[in-house]
């Protein structure tokens, strides 16, 4: 990586969609450079009206900063990538276009060509799924509830604050699995066994971790100064956890320096959820 | 879009990272045809031994299906990727490789070459924002609570089931935007006017409605038969919502045929939030 001093970029994404996923993966590709940018979305620009306003827009940009823009386009409808590429000014990053010719000669069929297919609803049974999936996380974020519990996808269990919801959430909504989480609890340690309702569910636990130091601060952002915030309670917290968890045979992972979709990714491919089309 | 009756493609998403991005962008490639696939993410492949391993297995459900796999990669490790590409067999996407060199050129820069970079925590800050605008999202979902609600960037409003907690808690998850939402009752009907805590708040609010005969089937799923769910009484409240969201000149879209994410961007370009960073 070099250092630079570069003035920081201007990043336009552009798309005939929600330009959600294109953000995703310029987003991924702009992670691999030491870059410092500016992102403007800008979805919907369906027309070829729509198209002229928003080179012109980002024309303006470079000439008043002068500096390149960097754009990412998932443009379907041709005509309007067509005037879009024509009258801005700037690196274009094309990601469907490259990869959906070639994939035409392969499949031996033409694209669609219709704008928003990709989070349109085109299956309602798949959406359903998804918002179903959402509810049933809900329902059963923080055991609230064992009602309903073996029908979940994936039960996650941890002490309080160790990443649970965030991650139950994101399963469900990013691959509609119906996901309860179950906090580990003093109660449970004393006990030296899982919760009387999870016993016979032990195929779909999965544990979170996370180191003390890290659970501390996070609880003391909640609760400053309390006892459930401090670091001995925290490290014996885990440690219990962690034992019972090893005791069990529950596979877990520590989430401390972990994002949420690597903390979903990890925990699908553990339990074997990878054959899964994504909602 | 030509018929065709092609056997099922089998599509497999490779990444030395959590290959959710490029599952994300897969996905949108692939919905452009009419094609029928079934399709494997497989993660962290991050060793020239995973990639081999990899490889071979792909190869072995070309063999056994006697069709030619389409495979999308993201891999950053160039020498995984090396390894992988001259050992499978099939049609390869790479997501990267075609932005990145183009791209080291424009920037007058090296890429890292890092694996994970996409979804690392990299940045406390940020991740710190993310779950607590999930976190508050949370809090302040359904009307829960009226305390710091004026910290909300975004407060949906609309009857109950018309869609504003899958939308809350994307553009937290997705955005790290705070979003509380409201729902809106007969009694706020009978009064004629908005809940007296939305009243300062007008900047924020943004309204879901639905088709009444789509509210009246989501509702009897979750309460059959009731009144609550039958399609006289979803009308009524439905036109009691709009005419109410008309009044006090809040903006507002039907959600009736729209995908999580296209509503969610649509809010976002609305209320203009778009020069955000994604988290």
């Amino acid at each position: 990586m070099t250092e630079t001093t570069s003035p920081t970029r201007p990043v336009f994404i552009v798309s005939d969609g929600t330009a959600i996923t294109a953000e995703t993966l310029a987003h991924a590709i702009l992670a691999q450079f030491d870059l410092s940018y500016q992102q403007t979305r800008l979805p919907f620009v369906n027309t070829v009206e729509k198209a002229l306003d928003t080179a012109r827009r980002i024309n303006s940009v470079e000439k008043e900063r002068g500096v390149r823009p960097i754009i990412f386009t998932t443009f379907v409808d041709p005509d309007v990538m067509r005037c879009f590429n024509e009258h801005v000014s700037g690196h274009i990053i094309d990601l469907f276009r490259k990869f959906v010719g070639p994939l035409e000669t392969e499949l031996g069929m033409k694209s669609a060509h219709s704008i928003g297919r990709t989070h349109r609803i085109r299956d309602d049974e798949k959406y359903n799924r998804r918002i179903a999936a959402i509810d049933y996380t809900l329902q059963h974020d923080d055991g609230q509830t064992n009602r309903g519990l073996d029908e979940a996808d994936v039960i996650l269990v941890g002490v309080s604050r160790s990443g649970k919801t965030p991650t139950s959430l994101f399963l469900a909504m990013q691959f509609g699995l119906k996901v309860a989480n179950y906090p580990l609890i003093p109660e449970d340690f004393d006990r030296g066994t899982l919760p009387e309702a999870l016993q016979p569910l032990r195929s779909k636990l999965f544990g979170l971790s996370i180191k003390p130091e890290r659970l501390s601060e996070i609880r003391n952002e909640r609760r400053p100064g309390s006892r459930y915030a401090s670091i001995e309670n925290c490290r014996q917290e885990i440690f219990d956890a962690e034992s019972l968890m090893q005791r069990e045979g529950i596979r877990w992972l520590n989430s401390t320096t972990k994002s949420i979709e690597e903390i979903s990714a990890t925990i699908m491919s553990e339990l074997g959820l990878e054959k899964l089309h994504t909602v």
